[in-house]
């Protein structure tokens, strides 16, 4: 398959480079260093990105920014981030995408444990995650040609708690290795509509 | 207590109105009609809506729109409305209205079903829908002054049938007055971060 990495050099996209490319052809994308470039807060560098790349077989999007500060010093504003960026920017990828897809391709996008495990400061990527985690569940039933979209919800990461670990506290960070396996499991299996937890 | 309902001419909004009323001040609150006008979706009519109604002990939002359309027709702005409206509607009743909240005050808001029992033309509405019921999680461990938040996810309504039957096939709807008891809960309960999901 021919497979649209977004976020390759995450610490969750390269975990899923190393898992997918012994088998698939990647095209790694990021905003910065990678094969191909986009901004997914920006629908005309999503375009821009397909016309580039042309036909796909899976998409895969492990990249999304939210804006994370404590309740009572957040205003709409703050809000304004997550919902261009990880919210809109993951919808956008399949509303503009699938123009690009070929027949039975896959969508699958990234949210993350704090929208039914919330953490303090994480109003904003509870918000998101769960918006993206219901509308997988609403848009895999109204997809054509076969094509699919599911999300992964990872917990924290092993990799990640050098920075991650004062605001989680309590929660068994789950290895990158083994949420790539959840990507694994929604392009190269057949299922739609599901949210992935790991961990 | 004093009680801000807002959406209180609406389908849902009249049976709230009809199972509090008997024991609490209600302040009737909608676009148009009502005792009081806001739009949920412009911040500064939220804000001037405050300076008017004062402190407070409970707030319910019974209103929200969103854009019911094929996903095949759907572009980034068909999203629009309901991220203004239903979502940061809601969401910017709690961060505006928290400083003229007493404590321990509530804030009660409406989803709905289509965020894990999705339907035809519901894309938007299961993605505001989870990002509300998600945000509420969050919202609630980070409130001060003991308070609440919660959210109430009715199925589809008997009262509302004779537009909604098409897209709702095989839902058993539920009567308006059932809705109404999981905001009486909310209300005049102590439970905080819970999304009451009524039929
Ligand atoms: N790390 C965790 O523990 C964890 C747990 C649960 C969920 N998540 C979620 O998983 C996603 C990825 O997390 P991560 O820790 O792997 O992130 P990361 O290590 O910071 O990597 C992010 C990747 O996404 C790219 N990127 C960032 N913003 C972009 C944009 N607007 N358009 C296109 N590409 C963009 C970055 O490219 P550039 O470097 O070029 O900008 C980078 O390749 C995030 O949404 C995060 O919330 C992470
Ligand atoms: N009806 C159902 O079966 C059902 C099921 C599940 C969830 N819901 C959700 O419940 C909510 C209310 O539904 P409903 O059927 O009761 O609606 P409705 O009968 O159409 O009533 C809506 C009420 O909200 C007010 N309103 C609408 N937009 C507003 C805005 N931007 N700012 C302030 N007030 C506004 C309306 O006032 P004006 O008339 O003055 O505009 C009216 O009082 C909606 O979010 C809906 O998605 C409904």
């Amino acid at each position: 398959m021919k497979i649209l990495l977004i976020g390759a050099s995450g610490t969750i996209g390269s975990a899923i480079e190393k898992e997918l490319a012994p088998r698939h052809e990647i095209v790694r994308i990021g905003r910065t260093g990678a094969d191909e470039h986009v901004d997914i807060s920006d629908s005309d560098s999503i375009r821009k990105l397909f016309e580039r790349t042309g036909p796909f077989d899976a998409l895969i999007c492990a990249a999304g920014n939210v804006t994370f500060a404590p309740l009572g010093e957040m205003t709409a504003d703050s809000f304004a981030l997550g919902l261009r960026d990880k919210l809109m920017g993951q919808v956008n990828l399949l509303l503009i995408g699938r123009k690009f897809a070929n027949d039975g391709a896959s969508f699958t996008f990234t949210t993350g444990i704090t929208s039914i495990d919330p953490i303090r400061t994480g109003a904003s990527a509870s918000l998101v995650n769960g918006a993206i985690d219901a509308f997988v569940r609403a848009a895999a039933i109204e997809m054509p040609r076969g094509m699919r979209v599911n999300s992964v919800s990872p917990n924290v990461l092993v990799e990640a708690m050098g920075s991650y670990a004062p605001y989680f506290r309590g929660f068994k960070p789950v290895p990158a290795a083994d949420v790539a396996l959840a990507y694994a499991k929604s392009v190269e299996g057949l299922q739609t509509g599901q949210t992935y937890h790991v961990g």
